[in-house]
């Protein structure tokens, strides 16, 4: 079937990486959430000063890639050896990009855990921003990169404009 | 300066509820992820039969709705009454939609939940497709609907197209 | 279908319980571990003394009950207002029993809470044991007692022989 | 006095085992749920099509299991490499036989493991049935294999009929 | 005995608020953390700006305070209405003070979840200085204020010097 | 800046400890509660018999220790190997010392976790006592040994002075 979380008989399982080598793994992702003027200029007059969201996003993004295999079934428990959050803020847009960075040294990859985090990042921006616009949109989650494993290096294009 | 999560010294907190009424407050969100073909039909595939990918997300997503307050820092934990989240697919977009309804009767809304939801359905089923697409997008999550609280209802738009 | 956990269309929801009254309800559960003789003396010296091997399962079981909604993918979140967990020793038998009961003030019942409880409980038991006895079984878990909600108040007799 | 997770002066403790051996464990546990008619053919009906409570089920096994070292007051973290649950019907019986296995590469056996998932994914069973049955019975959870460190391997009969 | 977590039997329990009134409470809870010359100016430097310890610190107390029921054992879940925490640099002492102040509606009181909020907000500064200093000590954390329930209102001197 | 826990732009990131040798690590930590004679007494009577607060407070301690890189922002997880917590009474200052002590075998030190079962210990007697004793204060929290790492031994003197 190729879906490789299911065995023969189409059972959910979490998959056999036993005697997969330790190696250094890497991954990368980023995520965008939209929002309006008021919004957006609520966020960059705090960067950095006062009424930080990002500072407040950025550790909840960091928890929260750490909760990964908590939150996601199939997913195996692995030692995250380095997190980083970074965002860019796009005023023509009026949005905010989230780029989560992360590498451990295991059996298995880390690209779950560096998506999680973008999304926990987004999601608590949004939190911290909807007393202000209630029609945010958070989307162009992607993978950017990875190191690593049987798939080895992967590097795709961030897709902001689709 | 207009952010509800900050008090006037800029310091994050924990907005107060104390004093709102207890009342029905409801959500409604929405997101989507695109896939390559060969990943979009093994979930196609694979729906109410053997190797159900979205029975997976589903649970995923309800069980991820419960972990808001644990994951979004100044979210208060809430009772949760009510979640269901479903799935539609789009073959010509190659693309999954999934809904996360959620009630809940208490002083403060629950948007933030059912956000939570959608983004930990399509984590999912970007966990359980990643072997056969490294390039998938997560997208398009906002919330569509809100009733209860000061803000009254709210009825977006989906922007699928955005 | 009569399983309330889904809707019309097979699909997993957790129950709207929104509407339903808040009021008290309470649950009792039991379940029991066998286990040989060096194991269940070594148990029978430390109660109350040192090396508790019921003290630790006790807390072990209500911190277990406290996390039965994180646990089980359908239940709701309810505010747990007492939880009791009691041991009894059966020599002849070689076995423990559990019970734990609960309470609460909500809009659910707490039958998965003290179910739990039990499992919890006997697991911590099991895990403390298992360096003397690695054939011990943990069985007999059921409720026995329920009040409160549509179904009433429910009395089941502890099938303690099948 | 033999057990081994309290130390002389009987203080639960969480065992050393930072000297042990990095090799593969793996463990096997097994349990069951009986229930009446309507109930088991519900789940009959379910499986691997719509209302499926198997899957459901095997999902917070899954889950579950690696929760266990937050659940098991003494239980050591351990990177679990691999996890299933199986189920098989009984319909003489009226029980349905959860199976879930576990392997490891670490310092510590997955007994535990398996035996929390087997016991979250009964729970789960019981959550998902109980509007049609309040006298479930969950039993004759017990290790069926376990391989690596100190105790070698060991095989038990699993005692379907005690 | 006088410790109400115990019963006659002197088995731990939940205690039973079931029949207690939901009225409003509140605490308030203090603490500090005292470290050396280079670590204390590390931090007032990055107050309000670049490498903010004391904005970590707050989200992850507020964090930790939600999570109360679920580190301490005999806790009851309770729904949180309001969380601060404030900090206040004192140079001289080389110290910085933690308060913690939460509201609920509730049948039980809320000092654990102040105080709780203190302890992590404290660790987390710990943990971010503690390349600098080896030395710090955390200390002087005590209730403060409360208010509602049974014991009514209660105010305490805060003990910075003892 | 000095703080290992920011970048060069002042942002928090989990530190990247992956090419760091796999050593065996250690640490220690202690702490201390003060109460009223009355609390102490009802303590010290409950040793290792009936009622035993210290007994609840040791689990309720290392399975805290568990818990530290889910509670601490930029902690990283780390395989914890063995976990003792151990009380001694001070009749004279009516307190209990709490000293933890952890190893692992992993990149990173185990300091954190140390402190963390000690708060948590520590906080569990508060609550345990809170009926006889609203004027408890926790303290005197600091590191006492750790080996391993770059920092190599380092030994502290406990300050239950200062």
């Amino acid at each position: 079937m190729g879906l490789t979380h299911f065995n023969e008989d189409g059972e959910a399982w979490m998959v056999d990486v036993t005697e997969k080598q330790v190696t250094v793994r890497e991954a990368e992702a980023k995520g965008m959430i939209t929002m309006n003027e008021e919004a957006f200029q609520a966020v960059q007059k705090g960067t950095n000063q006062k009424g930080d969201v990002l500072a407040t996003a950025r550790i909840a993004g960091i928890m929260g890639a750490k909760q990964t295999s908590s939150l996601i079934p199939l997913c195996h428990p692995i030692p995250m050896t380095r997190c980083t959050i970074e965002f860019e803020l796009l005023p023509k847009r009026r949005s905010i990009v989230a780029t989560c960075k992360a590498r451990t040294e295991g059996k298995t990859g880390i690209e779950m855990e560096t998506l999680t985090g973008v999304n926990v990042a987004l999601l608590t921006i949004y939190d911290m921003c909807k007393a202000l616009d209630k029609k945010m949109v958070i989307g162009h989650i992607s993978l950017i990169h990875k190191t690593g494993g049987k798939s080895g290096e992967i590097i795709n294009d961030w897709k902001e404009d689709e």
